[in-house]
């Protein structure tokens, strides 16, 4: 992709408005506009990384189990009537009429639409455990949005349901989730951390939020200090019971401010971590919370009808884009991981116009295309300074950047946004680098 | 996948609710489930077919050089009232007032939208043309939603918008989306004819609608019975002039109802073609009608100000997987093109339990997955009459039939579900066939 034919309006000054570095830096990067108050448009930069963070969980979805479903934002107002759920819900949920005045509202989350999914069509336990997600908009009028993304209105969800015949199944459901999601943050270059927390108005009585400590997270959170570097679960059998890496990452202190017990974080001495974090994920065991009012049942193997057990685990993914600029940007812009960065590599050309220079960059930008690797090539008129803050700022993981002097001797410079390592190699060398490495 | 895992629930009896073949066969199939009037349910086998005939569309737009962005489903009314469309537009815009009774409305449509997030970051002549497009969720409040998704309230849609600098500029970037659209449907295995339309509410004076003809169209349509088999542009450069293309499928009769002139069209004669139509696309040449109430305007080459010409361009993506059934089906089921399948293959296995049945399905799954091939293994413990039904009805385009007799002798079936075709063939033979055909 040619810079110069890239929809990215990059800002040189600080907005205002933005209180965030995540806010800050994705309006300043040309990621994402307000629409209005907590409702954002992506631009391609920003959408090129929703999607990678959307793809990766995705994965991890599919890994674990579950199996991809779209549900609609508009939702009948009936359901939520009866699981009581429609008067409790405040101000938070948008409630709509449509035009023959029936009751509507735009899903703040989706227990009552998957439930009525599920008693419509499965009868058997048979056809059990069953787990399904969706990758969808949500909506939950916030009476004062800010932050950016990280409380919008309209956010990017991933939301899992699990039915399950009994209490040992259902929570080796909840172990899956709760082991695909150590997975999923981690490949988006997220540490994020278990913590048991209130499930609040989604219920059900075990629940843990996953959190990424950040200086500017919103609420405080407590934790074993262990949690910084235990290695995450590889080449997992989803299958198998999962319950001792559950335990594993679930035996130490952690915990979100609601249920913080002081005395017992205090035994932690110097262990303990004391900090504010970014709530990503959250897994709740619901139990019959839903199935129960909903009719949600099935026969089980001995011929008797039984309601069924039930999880929900969700993820923001539009948050998750937030929290990892929070977790890993410079003073002089975002540092993409590679796994959701939009694009491999960024191409430098401090001369355009120059025959050597605009040779050279076009021979790497098509080389790098064959080598199914996204390239951001800056081919437009400006100052090398212009070239190398806007690269810097929109973070791409590396950068060839092609100049007359070194192309006279067949040498580009290879750098790493990451560390700021400069190498000075040929265009073939960096081409075989790059090969290796993403 | 194994079926016996996958959250497909098939139904034997015809729903008496649907009327149109699409929407019957979906519903039998498993693919969907109605939510409430025209809001629909996307189960995993339908939510794989939307994200193929996604994908060949976000394909087909790269290509052309559009730029995918996501603008929110939740818009403010005060950008309808600058375009002075708010009042015009009537009942099937959802109007919602938010928490603190500001006016908000689901976007039907998004050129106020677009042209604002152009207006804001867009100045100069040189970052033109620029073609921004998503594939998000619309809904328009049908007063007597229809035929599933044929006439749903909420529904997937792709709408680009192009702005130019100039009337010829303009056209360029017409051209090029009218040419995407045609490779886009015939990728999909649609025949999609470009028919002379009107603009309706989205406004301008030049747009085509992209029709495919079938009997449960909603409208009468007229066409040159060439259209039916004239030849896709291949290895189009979309930086060319691309009128020549345009020309040669403009050049013959073909007319919506609105825009028919039955004396040109009896000119045709045996020629003509008079039939009911599915509009899967629109495209629209919008000139200033949204740039000069928005004040979406560049500094031109010569330093004066101009408001751009605009384009809009749409493709109803849950609409196109309806289609494709209407367009592609028989008494047995859904008949999937390779391209928007929810699997390639399909594994039958006629007798679970039998060592050698088992070890050759679980083989030839596992071997198809090696080589990037999504099969689906039915692996339930049925009648082989009712895996052969539903196989057809989910109408995955190859089946593999494995049973005792035919393992014996080393042999399975290969059926093409297209043509009935059933050839007996070795398993590995099986896999060589598919890996040289998908």
């Amino acid at each position: 992709m040619r810079l110069s034919r890239f929809f990215a309006p990059t800002l040189k000054e600080n907005p205002t408005e933005a209180q965030v570095v995540s806010h800050r830096l994705m309006l300043r990067a040309g990621m994402i506009r307000q629409h209005t108050a907590g409702i954002y448009n992506w631009l391609p930069l920003g959408t090129r990384v929703l999607q990678n963070v959307a793809r990766i969980i995705r994965e991890e979805q599919d890994a674990a189990g579950a199996q991809e479903i779209i549900m609609p934002t508009i939702q009948s107002a009936d359901l939520w009537r009866e699981s009581g759920r429609y008067d409790d819900y405040g101000a938070e949920m948008l409630r709509i009429k449509d035009r023959h005045e029936r009751d509507m509202l735009y899903g703040p989350t989706h227990e009552e639409v998957v439930t009525d999914i599920f008693r419509n069509n499965v009868k058997s336990y048979r056809d059990l455990p069953t787990n399904l997600y969706q990758i969808n908009w949500k909506f939950r009028d916030e009476v004062r949005p800010r932050f950016g993304l990280m409380r919008g209105r309209e956010f990017l969800m991933k939301d899992a349901y699990s039915f399950d015949i009994d209490y040992a199944s259902a929570r080796h459901s909840y172990n899956q989730m709760f082991v695909a999601y150590l997975r999923t943050f981690a490949r988006m270059g997220l540490r994020a951390i278990p913590m048991v927390a209130e499930s609040g108005p989604i219920g059900g009585d075990l629940s843990h939020e996953f959190i990424v400590l950040a200086d500017t997270g919103e609420s405080a959170v407590y934790c074993h200090k262990a949690y910084l570097d235990k290695p995450i679960p590889e080449n997992v059998d989803y299958g198998a019971d999962l319950t001792s890496i559950v335990q594993d990452w679930t035996s130490l202190y952690s915990a979100t401010d609601e249920k913080h017990d002081a005395g017992k974080a205090a035994e932690l001495g110097a262990d303990l971590i004391s900090a504010r974090g970014i709530e990503v994920g959250q897994t709740f065991y619901l139990g019959k919370k839903y199935s129960t009012p909903l009719g949600a049942k099935v026969v089980g193997a001995d011929g008797n009808s039984v309601d069924v057990e039930m999880g929900c685990y969700g993820i923001g993914v539009s948050r998750c884009v937030a929290a990892i600029i929070e977790a890993s940007h410079d003073e002089n812009g975002i540092v993409w991981p590679d796994s959701v960065a939009p694009f491999h590599v960024g191409i430098i050309n401090l001369k355009v116009g120059d025959t050597a220079c605009d040779e050279a960059c076009e021979k790497l930008h098509r080389a790098l295309g064959l080598q199914g690797y996204d390239a951001l090539y800056d081919d437009r008129d400006e100052r090398a300074g212009v070239k190398f803050a806007d690269m810097d700022l929109i973070g791409i993981p590396w950068q060839i950047v092609v100049g007359p002097k070194g192309i006279a001797k067949g040498i580009v410079e290879l750098k790493r946004r990451a560390t700021g390592l400069k190498e000075e190699i040929t265009p073939e060398g960096a081409l075989a680098k790059l090969g290796a490495t993403i």
